[in-house]
C-alpha cells in the first residue's frame, strides 16, 4: 500500500508516522507514507495557499491551485484508488470502511486545514470525504494520522499473531470484553474467578457474555 | 486546563502536541500539557509494564501498578476533574462532550495499549471512558492527541477571531456550507455568484440553505 498525504503541516504528522505500527509496517516494506507540502506549490513566492473567503466571514480557505498541482503531479506518476479528504463533513469512519481502505493500493489523503479547501477540489478530485466523527478538530492532519493508523494495522503482516486485529471491538459488532492481568489480587480486587480456572470453553462463553452485556448497555445501537 | 497524559509511547505524541494550535496555546499559558511515561513506574528494572492476558488468548494487557502509581501521585499533588481512559468502548467523542470538557480544570487522558489496561483501573479510578469513533487504534495516544486538539481549540484565546469556531460544523447541528476562495473562475469552475454579490443577508440565507441542504443529503441524523 502507498500512502500519499498532502497537507500544509507535514511536521505535526512526524511523531505519529515516525513510530510504533506505521514505522513498523514502513520499514517491512508493508506501507510506504509520502509527505507532500502544499507550500512547495504555492502560488507565489510568499509561499500563499489560502485566501480570504468569498461572500465574507472569518476564516480562510486553502485556494484551489496548490493542491490541484500535486494531485496532477501523483496522479500522473501512478494510479490512486483514492483520493480521500479528511473533512468534518465527510461520511464517518468505521471499522468496516477501514477495512475496505486496508484493501487499496495507492490512497492520497488531503488535510484541510483554517475553513477548509476550495470546493472546487472536491467536486474536481475528491472521490472519498471521511471524518473521524463529529466534532471539529484544528486541521485534517491529526485525522490523517488516525486513518493510516486504522488501516495500517490491519495490512497483512504488520501485526503479529500475539496482537491479532480479530480480537479487536467491532470486528464481531460487540465491544471487547474487559480484560484482567497480573496479579491475580490487587488492592482486594481479584480477577473473575472463570479467568483462573483454566476452562477455556466456559472462559470463553464468559467473555462472549461479557461483550454481549457491555455492549447492550453502553452501546445497544450496536446491536440493531 | 491542565492535562497530564500517562503513556507507554510518549514519543508518538511529540509533533502533535508541539506544533500547531496545541503549541501556540501552551505559549499562551492557556493549558499546560504533561507526559508521564508509565515504564518510569514500571515492576521490575526490565521496565516490565503489561503482561498476558488472563485465561488466555492474545494480545498483552497493561498491569495496574505502573498505572496505579501515576494516577496516586498525580493525585496527591492536585485535585483532577476527570480520569479519561481512551478506549474503543467508551462514550463516543463528539462536539457537544469536547465542549464540556474545555470547561474543566485538571484532567488525566490515560493511553491503553495493546488489548488496553487491566479493568480493575477502570474499575478503580477511571471517571470518564471516551472513544474517538467506531474503529479500532494501535492505542489510545493518537486518541489523546485528538481529545486535546478538538478540545483546546476550544479553549478562550487559543483561536483568534478569525477563526472562530462558532461558525464549525456541528455546532449549530448542520454541516459547514461549502466554501470557496480567490480565483473565481478555475478550469472553467465558477465560484456560485450569490457569493460576489456583496449582499450579505442574502449570502447568509444561501450559506444556511446550502448547510442544511448538505446536513439532510449526508447525515439526517443530526436533523433529528
Amino acid at each position: 500500500m502507498r500512502v500519499d498525504i498532502l497537507t500544509c503541516q507535514p511536521e505535526l504528522l512526524a511523531s505519529p508516522l515516525g513510530h510504533s505500527i506505521v514505522k513498523r509496517a514502513q520499514e517491512k516494506g508493508l506501507v510506504e507514507v509520502h509527505l507532500h507540502q502544499l507550500r512547495d506549490r504555492a502560488i507565489n513566492k510568499h509561499g500563499q495557499i489560502d485566501d480570504y473567503v468569498f461572500g465574507g466571514g472569518a476564516g480562510m480557505v486553502l485556494r484551489v491551485e496548490p493542491i490541484a498541482a500535486w494531485l496532477d503531479e501523483l496522479r500522473a506518476q501512478r494510479p490512486y484508488e483514492a483520493i480521500i479528504y479528511l473533512t468534518p463533513d465527510g461520511e464517518v469512519l468505521r471499522q468496516p470502511l477501514a477495512n475496505r481502505l486496508s484493501l487499496l493500493g495507492n490512497i492520497i489523503l488531503l488535510c484541510g486545514h483554517y475553513k477548509g479547501v476550495d470546493q472546487r477540489i472536491r467536486d474536481e478530485y475528491v472521490t472519498h470525504e471521511i471524518s473521524l466523527g463529529d466534532y471539529v478538530l484544528s486541521g485534517g492532519e491529526l485525522a490523517a494520522a488516525v486513518l493510516v493508523d486504522a488501516v495500517v494495522r490491519l495490512l497483512p503482516g504488520v501485526l503479529g499473531n500475539e496482537e491479532s486485529a480479530l480480537s479487536d471491538s467491532f470486528q464481531d459488532d460487540l465491544l471487547a470484553p474487559p480484560v484482567y492481568t497480573r496479579p491475580a489480587e490487587w488492592r482486594g480486587r481479584a480477577v473473575p474467578e472463570i479467568l483462573l480456572s483454566g476452562n477455556t470453553p466456559r472462559i470463553e462463553e464468559w467473555r462472549h457474555e461479557q461483550a454481549l452485556a457491555r455492549t447492550q448497555v453502553r452501546r445497544p445501537d450496536l446491536l440493531q
